[in-house]
């Protein structure tokens, strides 16, 4: 596997990063997928688990307003797998790592009774400015978007639901965003370079991290309903499978879209979806305690995200 | 478990660590514990095995010459499996952190078949001088180590022969260095700082991971036989399980001693076991293609260590 990770600085006890210019910090993060749970390989390649990996800890890098330099990869798996499903993963793995110009440095492998894959995704954050944390937000900033919302979960129900050999054609995009996501690259940069001073990435859902953020930072977040509805796309797939597709926009994960709460205008490669308030802006939603999250005013629970498991 | 993990770093979607001193660099390793293969929860408490997590992780940055300043833990476990098993391993996790002035920065906790933990490791190394990686061994050089050699496999020899239940008295020490092993912490930076060039930790056996860095060097290294010879306890424990206390010296791994090459006097903390050869010195070793260590000059061929998988 190591062709896919031809950094230099493999190979030793530990991998030596290169020095950061003066005043920046390093920015750790780490995840694990797991067979049958985060990914199946009836439904995803190698390649696609590899790609998906990348793309989910890279999003949490991306999230704090940080560049992602470096992975390191640690793949559990039992000793009957084919040696293809892990070259090919780590492909998938190397592929996306340069994809952000980042180096691959460091990895392990050992045997489990399933495949497991851990990354730990680091990357750096420069100058004095904070990191782009979940309690940042204040009440009168736009809340802004980089990526697909609600792909990810139409591509798992139309995986439910027809089966990997059964899907009908045309839903490519929806399939690839949840088998093998990826992000527009270097936005979380962009955002903390223009004013962004909060940040997260949609990984259990959309109302679900904005309430997270919300109740971090003491303040509301209101929804446009149009700006975020299903696209033509989404509206097909929640008939032929007969969902509603509001569902996935709302509540469905893994997506890693970049949501950020910004006082100035909209950064390049985001759009404008909601905005901040600092109270309930609709007398109802008061009563629903768990939730800091309205769509054109009107409240909306937020619900956890459970891949397929 | 997050009261073992105090860092305000945690609960982000990163963890963003401190600005480094002008000139550092971050050095990073990652490695995974599975049940029955690293550990066995019949024979190590939970808290036995998050000590070994981060002595196995933090070894690996020592072995740099670097200071460990931060840990990522990844928990993979089964929904059935007791609170207090995880809680236990974190509350080892975090008291081995706390020892290096660590700081355990972020985690992950998943549902799988097994308990498999993910640990990755991030150390700092200051100045312009080189990282001790596995190719700076030169001949001339004495060899020295800091830390116990055989010490986990003798351990792991009587837990076998006896189960866990069974065990004589009087063993504990090498009990102790299977199942929570720890090394003097700081001893990296120590080697590094008084002019060690190579350094590597013995996690796959004494002669294996000499072998490695005596490869990766160009060098040959002959061990003294009297700087190594198995201690009272060992050759105890050796007549109690009938094995040679040698096979543990040479073979055994997952002491995480460390090893390090150095032209000048022993460093603190360290004793001389060895010298770096520019040819082998023994005639009939050099029919031994593949091991580049003699024992008082005789020869002694690696072989890999496998925990009890």
């Amino acid at each position: 596997m190591l062709e896919h990770m031809p950094s230099s600085r493999n190979g030793d006890d530990a991998a030596v990063l290169p020095v950061l210019a003066p005043n920046s910090r390093t920015v750790v993060s780490t995840d694990t997928l797991v067979e049958g749970r985060h990914f199946r390989l009836d439904w995803s390649t190698p390649y696609d688990v590899g790609v998906k990996a990348i793309t989910q800890n890279f999003a949490d890098i991306e999230a704090m307003g940080a560049r992602p330099i470096a992975a390191l990869l640690a793949i559990s798996a039992p000793g009957t797998t084919e040696l293809s499903v892990l070259t090919e993963l780590a492909r998938g793995v190397g592929d996306s790592v340069e994809r952000y110009s980042a180096q691959t440095v460091g990895g392990d492998l050992c045997s489990a009774d399933s495949i497991i894959i851990g990354v730990t995704a680091i990357g750096v954050i420069g100058g004095s400015m904070s990191a782009l944390t979940l309690d940042g937000a204040r009440p009168g900033q736009r809340l802004v978007a980089a990526g697909r919302i609600g792909y990810s979960a139409a591509g798992l129900a139309l995986l439910n639901y027809f089966g990997p050999d059964e899907l009908p054609l045309g839903f490519d995009a929806l399939i690839d965003a949840h088998c093998a996501p990826t992000i527009p690259i270097g936005r979380g940069v962009v955002a903390r370079a223009t004013g962004a001073t909060a940040m997260t990435d949609n990984s259990d859902g959309l109302v679900h991290d904005l309430n997270t953020m919300a109740e971090r930072s003491g303040v509301y977040i209101d929804l446009s309903r149009q700006a975020i509805a299903p696209d033509a796309l989404m509206i097909a797939a929640g008939r032929a499978v007969g969902t509603d597709p509001w569902e996935w926009v709302l509540h469905g994960g893994e997506d890693h879209t970049l949501l950020a709460c910004i006082n100035k205008s909209t950064p390049s490669g985001f759009r404008t979806i909601g905005k901040i308030l600092s109270t309930q802006n609709n007398q109802q939603a008061q009563t629903h305690a768990h939730s800091r999250i309205t769509l054109d005013s009107q409240p909306v629970q937020p619900h956890g995200w459970d891949s397929f498991a």
